[in-house]
């Protein structure tokens, strides 16, 4: 029987195990250890303290020390570092960082949720670099924020364009401060594509931040006071937030044998067990199964590590639930805009060599006819023979988040395309429209896998027209005034029966509008009509979010 | 093959069908009969234009005659009704209105989206009475809105509870006029339970409106200016809503003698035909069948009419998709708070003899650190042997109808309860908790099906005290203050253990608290120490939607 666990790391994972631990057991003995002075704080809400959206600082502490340690009947030792761990004799040696004492504690059970820690590269001049930080726990928000409270910096520089570079961007411009992200790659926010991320891009610079992308830092000089990029160009900074990832907090479980993954996660089976039967590990130190195509993966977020938390802590004391693999469902507020997903992106698909096909369409939020009704940009991807749903990336001003979390459901009820057609949403002008934007992105799909409509992608347009292709914009004359594809001609939907001789039916005929919903009707009636026709998938809004 | 469909109502389910009809045929002969002005119109958004929310009268037409014969090539008659069909000539009468003349036309298939129309019952003074108003199309709102403007009434009463009543009330309060609503039953908002429209009572009740329940509208006097309830009470007014239900628009279909269901609405088979195989409907006409528990039923909402058109199009021209059937999901705004709900409420699984556990959860909206975090008050039903999830309802000023959205999906992918802990729902501080409230109502689910938690539920609380049972309020002393339990004696959580000793053994134990959380880990903690506990489901904050 399990008569006493040591967890290491005292937040998302471990508090939450433990927490449960103690639900589920009155007797076992529970030792939660903590490197830093804070357990349960609120990592999700650092970057907003720092921006004063949250202006009470002990709204981050979740649980105390005393208080979790009165409600749950535990031994919390904070300040306290589990240095090593002695599988074989079931001990780990833990060193008190308030006297640097190390002593050895014995375990039935041992439970690893350690975390990750921002990746921080060797680049030249970082050393030496004042201003620098990183932001993980409590104290690195507290540093970021006296600086910025008492040096008021008026620039700074995000490097990196991931969830807590984004946030951290957009905290830093509610300070006031001018702000420059610069990213390596050719987008921000990786869980999503490129095209999906180009409408974050405009937003981002529309809000005042300088962004830099496909270009990395190469080198600090004058004491991080400039940063050198690859290209050569030079950006002055009086503050920077390395925020370019994490890796995983692996050396206790390396040092003990524990068995790792290639990039250093720790691997653990369905039950959260490490290769140690009586280690287990959970939270954004592991590996896990991704849900959508079964392959390893590493997906550091508080869901996942609240509920491995959970499951861990059963299974430790003896039941049996098996941990089903990561989604990836995330969110992240970027400015006025939301842009959450789901599942996997193309990106992923196309390494993996898995053939998918993607839709977008460009909803609106509510009844376009009540006040406040925001266009969301719906981006879904899917398996075309069986319908099975594989991901999907939404951004826009309102209710983004509430499509993706109604798929990501959809996709753990293995739903296919076709079933989101059937589902019932509630519908009120606030709201919804009657058709709500996860049954359109249905049709849509269904139209695709019954072929019943065709379609080519934003990136295809350009190639198709340069090779002659004839592309028609059904949209009216005036709105091709704000921005039109090259070399489409413009037949109005409603011309279109009219002039169907206009049309040689010798050749396949692109029609194109704003949305796409027009270029289909186009599509229909041309189809009809005996055409071979393809709709530009998303019309103008997603050829212009990159070409625009 | 079918060359010819004549469309009775040109509304959500005709005018959808209309639209898909010539999407798929170019060829087919679509005749789209309507028997008012207006087609294509935002029924939904009638009320808020009345509020002056949406303040443009052109906005409530989503499509016009010319602008939807245009697009999709169809002959549409309005101010046209279809006065009788001859099903066995495939012929119907039509009866235009604009100059009284009949004629026939003939068809291949037949559909009927002709809706339902406003209950009007016999109440004695009701044919005198000026002022008195039913809403359901244009010339409805154009009449109750040029009262409001002109007449500048001072009071109102809206006569039923339901979704288009709450709605007129709080857009008539929206004009500044005193609302009185008398609803006949003891709650509004038939859809939910009664605990959880007690929330919606109080709440109605602090936005100024006046709310009488449990009484009814026995007469009209002084040509409507005065109101007499079946207890007696007299309610002054200057106008009168009548908004206490929609009966089916059956006539046509009962003439032409297709099967009717017990309460008049027309039978359709799973591919909307009716007994008469070349004649579909849709719609608030038909009775559809309950997604939940299989029998029939009538449930007049938009989404489901949009549906049902679509599918009925595609099977008049010759497809086979079959319908689901309806859950009954809906939401609707009330004043600040939003209430949402899907699948069968446990009146109806009483009335149907169907088992069922409930429970309440009163979560944030999201992370409560993060500004704007309201709590939402969410109530899920299911089966506690298989976990089925029969329904859920939810009330709350934020996040109140994603939270249904996801339930409504997972009843769609045959979910169980133990399934919702798995969702990957999309989490960052300012959108959700890092345990949604979908995984939290479905770990407390969890717990019940595993007999890791017992509870009572609101209304036995009070019997449980007068049979002389032992209640424990684990809350502070001060949270006391606010109101409590009768009867209940207080013992902090935090004193819990310690107190064991005045805690008898010999007796079930019941615990209750604010929300429910801390009354389960007194649960835990008291059942882990070999007591026999039960929780008070939902804590002081349920018990006191009614009892507060
Ligand atoms: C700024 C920021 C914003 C974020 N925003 C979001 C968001 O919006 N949504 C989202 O889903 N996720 C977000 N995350 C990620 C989320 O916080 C993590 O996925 C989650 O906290 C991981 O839980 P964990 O238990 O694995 O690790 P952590 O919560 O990081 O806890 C690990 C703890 O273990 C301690 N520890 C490590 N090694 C030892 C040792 N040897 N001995 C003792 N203690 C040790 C560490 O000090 C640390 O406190 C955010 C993270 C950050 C930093
Ligand atoms: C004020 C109001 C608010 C609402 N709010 C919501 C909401 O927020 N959410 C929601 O889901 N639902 C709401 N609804 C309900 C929703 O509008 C209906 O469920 C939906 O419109 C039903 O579609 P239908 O095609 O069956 O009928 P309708 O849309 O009512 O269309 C029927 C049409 O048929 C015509 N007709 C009838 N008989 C004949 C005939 N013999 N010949 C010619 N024409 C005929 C009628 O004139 C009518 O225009 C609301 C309804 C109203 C009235
Ligand atoms: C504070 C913390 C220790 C709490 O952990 P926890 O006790 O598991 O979580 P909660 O307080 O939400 O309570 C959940 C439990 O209450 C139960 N519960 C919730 N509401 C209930 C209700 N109304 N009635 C009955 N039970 C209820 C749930 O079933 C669950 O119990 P179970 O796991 O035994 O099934 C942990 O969440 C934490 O450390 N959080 C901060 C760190 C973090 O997550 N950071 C990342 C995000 S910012
Ligand atoms: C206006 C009305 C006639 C439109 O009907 P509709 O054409 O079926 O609906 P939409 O305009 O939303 O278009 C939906 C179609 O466009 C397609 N579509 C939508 N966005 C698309 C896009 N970006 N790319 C390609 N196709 C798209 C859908 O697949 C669907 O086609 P399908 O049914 O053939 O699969 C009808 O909705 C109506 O009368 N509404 C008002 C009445 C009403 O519903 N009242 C109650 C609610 S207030």
């Amino acid at each position: 029987m399990t008569q006493k666990v040591i967890i290491v790391g005292g937040v998302a994972g471990g508090a939450t195990a433990a927490a449960k631990l103690r639900r589920l057991s009155e007797e076992v003995e529970i030792i939660l250890v903590e490197r830093g002075e804070y357990i349960s704080f609120a990592n999700c809400g650092l970057p907003y303290y720092i921006g004063e959206t949250i202006t009470d600082r002990s709204k981050l502490l979740v649980q105390t020390v005393e208080g979790m340690s009165e409600r749950f009947q535990m031994d919390i030792r904070n300040l306290s570092e589990v240095v090593s761990i002695d599988p074989e004799h079931h001990m780990v040696t833990i060193k008190n960082l308030r006297t640097d004492e190390e002593y050895t504690e014995t375990y039935d059970k041992l439970l690893l949720s350690p975390g990750a820690s921002p990746i921080v590269p060797p680049i030249p001049g970082l050393k030496e670099s004042e201003a620098l930080f990183t932001l993980r726990n409590i104290p690195d928000t507290d540093k970021i924020k006296n600086y910025v409270d008492q040096q008021k910096p008026k620039k700074a520089v995000v490097v990196g364009g991931g969830f807590i570079g984004i946030e951290m961007a957009e905290n830093l411009v509610d300070r006031g401060i001018e702000v420059t992200i610069i990213e390596m790659s050719n987008q921000v926010m990786a869980p999503i594509d490129y095209e999906m991320a180009s409408i974050l891009h405009a937003h981002i610079k529309e809000k005042g931040a300088r962004l830099i992308v496909e270009n990395g830092v190469q080198s600090f000089a004058d004491n991080g006071k400039k940063i050198i990029l690859s290209d050569g160009t030079e950006v002055e900074t009086d503050m920077t937030i390395l925020s370019i990832g994490v890796r995983p907090e692996n050396e206790l479980a390396k040092k003990a044998g524990l068995e790792l993954g290639a990039r250093g996660h720790i691997i653990v089976n369905e039950y959260l067990q490490t290769s140690n039967k009586d280690i287990y590990a959970v939270g954004d130190a592991i590996e896990v199964v991704d849900y959508i195509n079964g392959s390893q993966t590493a997906i550091p977020l508080a869901g996942p590590a609240n509920r491995q938390g959970r499951i861990a802590a059963k299974n430790m004391i003896g039941q049996k639930e098996k941990y089903q693999g990561t989604l990836g469902t995330s969110v992240v507020k970027v400015f006025d805009l939301t842009v959450a997903s789901t599942g996997n992106n193309e990106k992923t698909l196309k390494r993996m060599g898995i053939p998918y096909e993607v839709l977008h369409i460009h909803p609106s939020s509510h009844a376009g006819y009540y006040p406040g009704a925001a266009q969301i940009s719906l981006k879904l991807i899917f398996d075309k023979e069986t319908g099975k749903i594989y991901g999907a990336q939404a951004v826009g001003a309102d209710g983004v988040e509430k499509r993706i979390d109604v798929i990501a459901t959809a996709i753990k009820g293995r739903l296919t395309v076709e079933d989101l057609t059937n589902l019932e949403l509630s519908y009120a002008p606030p709201y919804s429209s009657a058709k709500d934007p996860v049954n359109m992105a249905g049709y849509v799909a269904t139209n695709l896998l019954e072929g019943e409509l065709e379609h080519v992608q934003w990136h295809e347009v350009d190639q198709i027209i340069e090779d002659g292709g004839l592309l028609i914009d059904v949209r009216e004359p005036m709105e091709r005034e704000f921005g039109y594809i090259k070399g489409s001609i413009n037949i109005p939907l409603n011309d279109l029966r009219k002039r169907l001789h206009e049309i040689p039916k010798d050749q396949t005929v692109y029609v194109s509008c704003q949305v796409g919903l027009r270029g289909y009707l186009a599509a229909r009636i041309l189809k009809n009509n005996g055409y071979h026709v393809k709709n530009v998938d998303g019309g103008w809004k997603t050829y212009s979010s990159v070409y625009g």
